[in-house]
């Protein structure tokens, strides 16, 4: 019987055991058309936390008492369409779960490429590093020669900013909670790294960053987000791909320096990775360049087994994971 | 003797009397290539209070113990210059003081057009006209059909915002204080007007935008910022020209809905009207004429004498004023 992780409650602040229940679920006929995966990576992002709320957002909301989703890689067991056969690696949306039927079109074939694991498709060629290329590149407009500030920079989005970053010589300063993390944001190539459980962020801020940030890569808000505005330099750029800190919380945000968006003529600008579908070919050969030549690297921290799935994901908040949290079945 | 008001203390919060003190001082001799001028219309602004502090910003900070500076229109009363001659009417920067003797260079010869009284270059062909067109039409670029949210509409910039945006075919919602000023938003033209002394800003704009908005014209910042942003629609643009809830305060601001920049792809961009320098003549020319087809009028608050200015001034933040706020010596 095949199981599947269901969301029982909306959960307050930071989602708790009973918010969730894994149950078994039927899955229909295989008919015609129609592939069975049996899943073996399931991501956890930090997005899928507004999707336990019910409210309107840029992806629908988790239905109570129904099965979540999520981005899943599996291998095709039984297929009854031409596109797709058994022993397939496929991306999908049916994550939370170990098992799915659903009609081929929802499943993409992953090319067999020589040193690249099928699940770096969740993690630095699909939404974590997408959101990181276009969400530095395109977004932030970062060039050559601009100073950056990342945030989370252990994190799954956060390190792959790094990389890019210097891949394309910028200079990069991150945060990270912690020595063990602050060493691995250093062992990226960050040019300075900021410890924000060791003090203020703005202060530290201010003394990694002397001449002040042209970009910054916002994936917590709050006092890092403050402590960008107050160093930022003229024409700088925000890219706000995530508010980590905001998302289990129903307290304002605090800023005591957004009045310099006015004096530094500074832009912020909210994206979403799925903005830029029509330009993945472009991600793929650029990505896939940059990772061919080492200059972007896949941290993974993995969780193994479905019963482990809400661990996982409130490791996301608690800062469990080193890079891209999987969970392996 | 000429006065001039001096700033005496740093003003902590708004403004007092012993701030400033008006000193007599003493004018150069009228060398070669000198003009002296004597001023009729002094303009107070609230950029102005960001220079009393003594930080970096985009304009130096008045120095303690000397005369501050501000827009101006004079009369040339002595020329020692052949470019310009007694009777000429000048726009300068050398305001808060009633006399002044300077180079000729520092003078624009104001020209004589039938129907545009000369203080209107201190107001909708100035500085303050400038800031609500370029911040309307290029930061924000604001189009046809858009839904339009500016805040302090009643004010200088805010009321040239809505009457630029109406004559642009845009759906204008103005905020304002209390019902006479709300009256006079609407009098300019706006479709709907939310008085902010009447209850949360946030319940008033989805009330008065149910379908949401396109684009915000930040005049407030604060609890206004937080309403555009909990109403913005997809991709909405705020041009971010002041913040007059924070000048006089150290308080953060609150944020509840600043996460939904993500979301909704809202971009933020601060602007300086002397970032536009290099395109005045295309204000003169499409202002000019929405001012002479009489789509935008200019209404102004004057306070007569040279002893009224810090009151004036301080008028900025207790909404004394109606329109452009002009002291007339």
């Amino acid at each position: 019987m095949a199981r599947a992780w269901h969301l029982m409650n909306r959960p307050q602040g930071v989602p708790i055991d009973t918010d969730f229940a894994l149950k078994d679920i039927a899955l229909p006929d295989l008919a015609d058309g129609m592939v069975r995966v049996r899943n073996q990576w399931l991501s956890v992002d930090p997005y899928m936390r507004s999707r336990m709320n019910d409210v309107k957002s840029y992806v629908p909301s988790f239905q109570l008492g129904e099965p979540m989703t999520g981005g899943a890689i599996g291998e095709v067991v039984e297929s009854r369409d031409p596109t797709l056969r058994a022993g397939d690696t496929v991306l999908h949306m049916a994550g939370w779960r170990d098992e799915v039927v659903e009609p081929a079109a929802n499943f993409h074939k992953l090319p067999d490429i020589p040193g690249i694991a099928p699940q770096t498709f969740l993690g630095n060629l699909g939404l974590t590093g997408g959101t990181a290329y276009f969400g530095l590149l395109d977004v932030a407009a970062a060039n050559a020669g601009d100073i950056v500030f990342v945030s989370a920079a252990a994190g799954a989005v956060g390190s792959a900013v790094v990389q890019i970053a210097k891949a394309k010589d910028m200079t990069v300063i991150g945060s990270a909670g912690g020595g063990a993390k602050c060493d691995f944001v250093r062992s990226l190539g960050a040019d300075e790294v900021i410890d924000y459980k060791a003090g203020p962020v703005v202060k530290s801020l201010m003394a990694a960053a002397p001449k002040g940030i042209d970009v910054y890569f916002d994936n917590v808000g709050g006092d890092h987000l403050d402590a960008a505005l107050a160093t930022a330099r003229q024409n700088a750029r925000f890219a706000i791909c995530g508010m980590i800190e905001g998302y289990n919380s129903s307290e304002p945000i605090r800023l005591r320096y957004i009045m310099r968006v006015i004096a530094a003529r500074i832009r912020l600008q909210g994206f979403i990775y799925t903005d830029y579908m029509g330009r993945l070919g472009e991600f793929y050969a650029d990505m896939g360049a940059m990772i061919a030549r080492g200059q972007v690297t896949g941290r993974e921290t993995i969780v193994d087994g479905l019963e482990a799935m809400p661990e996982a994901f409130r490791g996301l908040f608690s800062g469990a994971n080193t890079g891209k949290m999987l969970v392996r079945l």
